[in-house]
């Protein structure tokens, strides 16, 4: 089940510690022009979120394996991969039997009777968003004149990001953070009542994300404080303009044209060096457990180029399902 | 794309004034004992949530089209459908040209061409939700022994729902709320890392629900104020039991063992009887718009038993996908 | 898994001696006119297909319980539902211990545990073909300008099907035929390589029809004895018509703009009124079983309406995946 | 739309010329053993299948990319990929304007605007099989104890296989031919009623290979030729053994436990040295075309092998639909 999408349908592969991390991007449309070059700039901002922080340094470097032929896509699919270079195995090799908190060793260890890759978290790994982002980086194009832009807005409770992550460093400790998400230019009506709402979609592909713990679109949980008459955003004009957009661009799961707002709650990342308490899986007896190297103090800062990318692949797919992206792009096409 | 699940999939039909909704559910294992008065508990907890409230009174008398032979699931698809019988159409008339602020009246009419059945919202109306909390009853007996419970905690930003609600009608509007759900004796490995992560399903058909503006689960939003070192849950035993539940009973997107806990925001009822601004779509020129009879005055109320429904049906597909629920259920299940 | 399709999905429920068998239309665009009158005549097809056949008479009468309003559809889930009426169980009861050869009794009773409705088949009874069929009315509304004609060329071994059938009734048994379908008009370019050839999904449908023994595509089982250079279509002009049609209108998975044939073989109807040999699934005895009642002698006159609409809810699918039919119906359309 | 399965999925990519064909297998429970020598003798036979035949030699060495750590699956996507080494591109050159007669060059240049990959038929090729074989000796170990085997049993309309070869080889010209395959130890219970019987499923996957024009199941297109009551198998005993098994092992879409048997139709290779027809797609002109190197006399060689693995495939997802396969794999099994 590591597939996600109706017509633009993506898969991710790899492991943290494996050979290779990357996406399979099936249903992509014949005609975009798309070079290896393009995805630095996501890529960079995926890895340079990580301040105050991680010291493997990967490439990153995107290899196009299938699915473009003389600088196009050909309507194949397209495999995306990354090499895995910068790994330590041996960092990782007590995670098998004392699984850190807030990690998925623990749940994978049970689920995959121990057959699983636990080397630096193997599939959970926070790596296998390259791929995410590769993928992004080719919605983003489909889906013009869509822009989307995602932020951290807040990181340990405060504002101003830069003084929390100063003070995270010199506690020693990790924080979490709020990022806001807006996408404009979205047309009226992606998206279907119920089971397929913007709101839905969306939030599936979000908390694909690691480290997610919420997600609120408009006015959220802000809403629950309301009175409706404060809350129903008045119209404006038939295009469907709002006054306000308390809505956050969606009503009954449809788009409205107003800006797509919302924003999700990142949890601290679960890697500190503080010494905590596990258990180890084969005694059964509570063991102190230190993780060594260092780590994301703010997980939350390499959020936002993957909330981008997760919006723009569902947006492509959505978008496919009107009509609004061609089979063919176009040879003069500005995508 | 109104329907979910892989294995244990439902689609749900019908319209507001239509001559039914109902819901379709494929993939029930055989010999699931169900009998119509099963259904009447969870029907009238979503009924009578309505305080304050809609005068529409319909019987919701589940009918048991197909799939079920004297007195047990059959294992072909089952079929249940609720009679509209209190319609009034002539109530809405207007609703054509004149969308109502907050509801899906004008953005179900650009993406349908106006061929959309707009009276009482048509298939966007929250009567859908009949159909939900069916296919939750039929759920909840196969989840044996998880057990869910949701509850709403806060109405109108306050801890006290009656207060709130009584001020809300007193003050001729409408106000949203907060709902919790905890379920309870999960066991450890549902849920696939990414794009199946128990957040994704869960919140994906969270949102399927009307109104609903956020979700966060464990820590929530509330995780981006702490510390790592607060937030991670630490292990008390081999079984998976931790000390806090940050987590809300889930890491790397598979269930943990511990309860599993999220909340809901859920914005203001969108029809109040105050009189509102919208656009005549036809001249394009603004108007005023009063809603007549009378409304939910916070359809929070009618939320648990819906959230518990779609908890519920989520967990079936989970359970059914790692081979926690038999194909055929044995003749003396307690199920 | 009572459902098939990628956008637009249809999904059947019902038994055959339960009170509905029915189907829901999912992805069906706005703004088709559509009238319960229109179903009228593949349905007759359907019915009066048995010649010398069974004396069960059913109206047949199709209900559109949702998805269209005013004489259109909505874009909203189209449920359609035809009543049983002239049911008589009690024919049926001794089908549980003593299954009839050539049918599913056997294998639904031990698929669900004895729990399936075995009257008169069940689920598995070729009435739910009544759904398919009523699908395949709109979806041939939809494919427009494409034209579907299927026919039954051979029965019991002879191209003169009158004859056939005549000699089947006085020999107190039952025939089996062949039947033609070919669609005109199609235009190149629908289908994908491999896993979604036209080939593959429209055998997928074809062999949802009871009876189906096998299908082939154009030359067919007659191309493994040909020379390639006998066998390969030579192209006449850049629109890609070809002298001959052996490919049978798909090459490499994808509709090449000739007409796309393809023939199925139907195995002789299963009820005959001879005696035959079962076991006692009870005593694990063998047993002589003689089905009384009169039932169709040749089952494959009824295949061509049913063929045609499955035919035609493939190609609806596919047309949409490539946007050949648009998402709301325009108001002047022909369809 | 490249993928397939509901539960054990597999995607295939890649391009005759390109850098790399492949699968990704998502689904594969953890805990099997498997290495990349496994492999080996599978796609030996559908390499060596190519008698008399092309001379583009490649390794068809499997590179195990994800998904198996320490010699065992982890419940991971497993990637698997075969790079492309002898690549002669430039024979293909002129396929663009020209198109082969039975190849895809015409079809795949309407539907993707002329972007598609060419060369050597690209993402169309054969080639793309290496994927199928690899993901089926995988999908052989699971289905345990099920034996598959698959034969050509006529080539050219001759059952003396060998010597049909040899006189197409005279003949500078190919031949086609029928394989049959035969799936033993098949438990009751496989499949379900209409859209996903046996027969829909395992069509759908075997149209997935390249030059398949026909299939049928047991007694096949022979049927329609036979009275019903030679047709119907009459139980043995109450295991569901039958007398004949002119059904192939199915009944109402479901195995019943007898040996599932289905044939295939292989048409000639459409790849022969004689002079053929085509048009030139720029000016429309009728042209001369000669297709140099050497071909394969008869593609149905090769097919027994990728018959085998699709069967294989079809049969893994079914019965992990009905919990026949464990999540995790025992340590101490056979598989």
């Amino acid at each position: 089940m590591n597939s996600f999408g109706t017509i633009f349908k993506i898969s991710i592969y790899g492991e943290s510690h494996g050979n290779q991390v990357g996406v399979l991007i099936d249903g992509c449309p014949a005609g975009l022009a798309i070079s290896e070059k393009e995805f630095s700039n996501d890529l960079l901002r995926r890895k340079s979120g990580a301040k105050g922080t991680t010291t493997r340094i990967e490439e990153d470097k995107p290899i196009i394996v299938s699915g473009v032929f003389n600088g196009y896509t050909t309507g194949a699919p397209v495999l995306i991969s990354f090499l895995n270079k910068n790994t330590k195995s041996e960092d990782y090799k007590d995670l098998f039997n004392f699984p850190r908190p807030g990690h998925a060793d623990f749940t994978a260890k049970m689920k995959y009777g121990g057959f699983n890759d636990f080397r630096g978290g193997g599939h959970f790994s926070g790596r296998l968003t390259l791929g995410l982002v590769a993928a992004g980086v080719i919605a983003k194009k489909l889906i013009n004149p869509i822009s989307i832009n995602a932020k951290l807005t807040v990181a340990g409770g405060e504002t101003n990001v830069e003084k929390a992550i100063e003070k995270a460093i010199k506690n020693e400790d990790s924080i979490g953070g709020i990022v806001e998400c807006i996408a404009e230019n979205v047309s009226v009506g992606l998206g279907e009542p119920f089971f397929n709402s913007v709101e839905s979609v969306l939030s599936h592909m979000v908390f694909s994300i690691p480290a997610i713990k919420g997600i609120e679109f408009g006015s959220g949980f802000g809403s629950s404080k309301m009175y409706g008459s404060e809350h129903n955003d008045q119209l404006i004009d038939a295009t469907g303009k709002t006054i306000t957009n308390f809505s956050g661009g969606i009503n009954g799961g449809i788009t409205n044209g107003n800006p797509l707002i919302y924003r999700v709650a990142v949890k601290p990342t679960s890697s500190i060096s503080k010494v905590q308490q596990t258990v180890n899986l084969s005694s059964g007896e509570k063991e102190e457990l230190k993780i060594t190297g260092r780590h994301d103090v703010c997980i939350a800062l390499r959020v936002p180029v993957v909330l981008e990318a997760v919006t723009a692949i569902v947006l492509t797919d959505l978008m496919m399902l009107e009509h609004k992206i061609p089979t063919v792009i176009p040879n003069n096409s500005t995508r």
